[in-house]
């Protein structure tokens, strides 16, 4: 096992036990925290806070307790908009990571107030940390409502739930997706900056690479839905295609996509080489974006 | 016009304002701040608001932006909930404050976004302040997700839910009423006081009348559900009654309702004396007490 992936086990394993630990700590109704901890507890990718981790990393920067706590409020945050966008009224789906969705497990309304309570401990497993300081808190908070508030992922999904009356070009597809999944994953990789202190030109790189990391997960993902099965995601899939959603492999073709995609990996080459040439230990940044090698699906 | 009835009306004027020009600014799809404006100027009381600033009033202190402010983030949350509320999962309701519900008017995917959007607003408005410390924002920030999240006003929702199908003890009632309602009161009593930098004996006097307010709201309420007609309250009523709800007229009989609510009054007007006899100007909150008197309805 390579290093990454030693890496990527160990503080994945950290992190679920984190997570599961603060959830099952908050005084809740039981059928309330079973909710919360099923969709918590699903898994996934854990990404986000794995971006923070090796933003840390790459600092030079111990991974302390501070990290776990952005890391679940990202995570949390995450949580509750798939159980929003899974319900009826929105994506409509049975199905996620292979089991069912909160609101087929714990009917609509419980499904609606565990997302809700999920966005609202995201805010709160950052106030209780007893070691970042105040304003740095005061930074994660206003940082965190707006990648996940109206003015990035909820932004981001109205635009794409109203484009499905619409064809949007390029641009306005870009748009959507930078709130929609680009803005959590940007802020994973500015609070790693600002966990480990790094200097303006050090975050400003970092930013940019969060934001095209951002880039490259959404076309990934949305090649994903033509190209894998059922079976491997969990999901769902070839459900852009029959609804006619504004998607890059829509827009562009699967060829078109990839290789947009390709363009996008070559962009982060190049952040990664002007982090390199600063100090930063890029190795595991580089490591991470094996996820987007589509061939190997 | 009284004194307190001036108080008021120029309060919730400047209020008004304030919290639409904030929502004004967002800078997100025009039909999301459309549904989010939608809801938040449908008006209501603004009663939690309004007991920031008569504490403030009371702790002669001048009611500044950050009032505003922190008035801004309760109501936000008071109104996301009131929207998730009224979905067809939930409470069903076509209309609030005599007008259709958000879902209604804007259908159930934009009512579930603009809900989770007004709730992430609610902290990002505190975090923006400009003269608040850092400390103290943490502060209002973590109290607040407290009394909104899994530990109080989720509870409640979820135990009122859940109590459909069972019938609840007066304990069991008066702890769903202490989420659903109460902690949102109370809140606006403990901020209203951490923003005056009241001493801590003066604080737990004003957390106390916050507890009985909450309590004697929720009586009243359930009260008015009764003996209230759809025209004055611009919502349906009698709808506990039709569905066997845990209210306190149910439990207690209408007789045996007011008789607690006129025992949670009595048990306030002491904590009054109490407060006055420390020097606080209990003037006004005495005043907004007049809300309780069901025979004015």
């Amino acid at each position: 096992m390579n290093n990454f992936k030693i890496f990527e086990e160990e503080k994945i394993t950290q992190f679920n036990q984190y997570i599961e630990e603060y959830l099952n700590k908050i005084q809740c109704h039981p059928f309330l925290k079973q909710a919360m901890l099923y969709s918590v507890k699903a898994g996934g990718k854990r990404i986000r806070p794995l971006l923070i981790f090796i933003i840390l990393d790459a600092l030079n920067t111990p991974i302390s307790d501070d990290a776990y706590r952005v890391g679940s409020a990202l995570e949390l945050v995450h949580t509750y908009s798939l159980i929003h966008d899974d319900l009826p009224a929105m994506d409509n789906d049975d199905l996620r990571r292979g089991m069912p969705t909160n609101h087929k497990q714990f009917g609509e309304a419980i499904a609606i107030l565990s997302g809700d309570a999920l966005l609202t401990e995201a805010f709160k497993v950052i106030t209780t940390s007893e070691s970042l300081a105040p304003a740095l808190k005061v930074k994660l908070i206003d940082e965190l409502s707006d990648a996940s508030g109206p003015r990035a992922m909820i932004d981001g999904q109205v635009g794409d739930i109203l484009g499905e009356k619409t064809t949007y070009t390029l641009e306005q597809v870009q748009h959507v997706h930078e709130g929609k999944t680009g803005a959590l994953l940007k802020y994973a990789c500015l609070a790693g900056a600002q966990l480990a202190n790094a200097d303006k030109k050090q975050q400003e790189l970092i930013v940019k690479y969060g934001e095209l990391f951002g880039l490259a997960f959404q076309i990934y993902d949305d090649i994903l839905d033509v190209v894998g099965s059922q079976e491997k995601l969990g999901k769902k899939v070839h459900k852009d295609l029959n609804e006619n959603k504004n998607t890059y492999p829509n827009l562009l073709g699967l060829k078109g996509a990839q290789d947009k995609l390709d363009q996008v990996l070559f962009q982060i080459d190049d952040v990664l080489l002007k982090l390199e040439a600063q100090g930063t230990k890029i190795e595991f940044m580089k490591m991470i974006l094996k996820y987007f090698k589509v061939g190997k699906i």
